[in-house]
């Protein structure tokens, strides 16, 4: 497939992807696909990633519900990240957080400026 | 410095960084940055990469002028990915297009949506 090919994934056969919320234009989380997470996500209409922990492929979502609908798709210029803008259900994060970016450097440190929701 | 210390770099020593455009809300580019482009990051206010191909820090903008001025920086979650808001001076992106996320995917291909800014 056309659309594969042009992807460069790295040695690990894994190309990252930032995920950006259709609706309110915050990034969420950035996450790994390999070549079938990315078929998956084109066959299905929703984000699908690689785990590089659990070494296997997963539907966002699959457990917690909180599933992305792909509303548009980007690659960057050298072909070795992937954007997908989406419909976000619930929190995009495992905390809960609406986004995966809630830690805002002030000045010397990190602080969380989201609480979880409830 | 703890602002570092939450900062989980991958074992080449390095981190994804994703740089989003203060005021249009668009992902502009994903980089890589090392411990040395962080801090020059945080000590100039200016985005600064690290080139896996020049295996060099560099300053966005150096030799084009298009420079990114760092309004906010974010770490997500699990501590190994960065997010930048930042003012884009000129084009983000080396193809002279404003984002390096120019190609859209329609059906079983890839079309670039956006023309070189002139």
């Amino acid at each position: 497939m056309s659309l594969l090919a042009s992807i460069k994934f790295n040695e690990a056969g894994l190309v990252p992807a930032i995920t950006q919320d259709a609706e309110s234009g915050r990034v969420l989380m950035m996450a790994w696909m390999n070549e079938e997470a990315v078929l998956q996500t084109l066959d299905t209409g929703f984000a699908h990633y690689y785990s590089r922990s659990r070494k296997s492929q997963w539907k966002k979502g699959e457990s917690s519900g909180h599933i992305q609908e792909v509303v548009e798709m980007f690659l960057d210029c050298d072909g070795d990240t992937i954007l997908l803008i989406i419909n976000q259900t619930g929190p995009a994060c495992h905390t809960n957080r609406p986004s995966c970016f809630f830690q805002q450097r002030v000045n010397d440190t990190w602080v969380s400026f989201e609480k979880p929701q409830e």
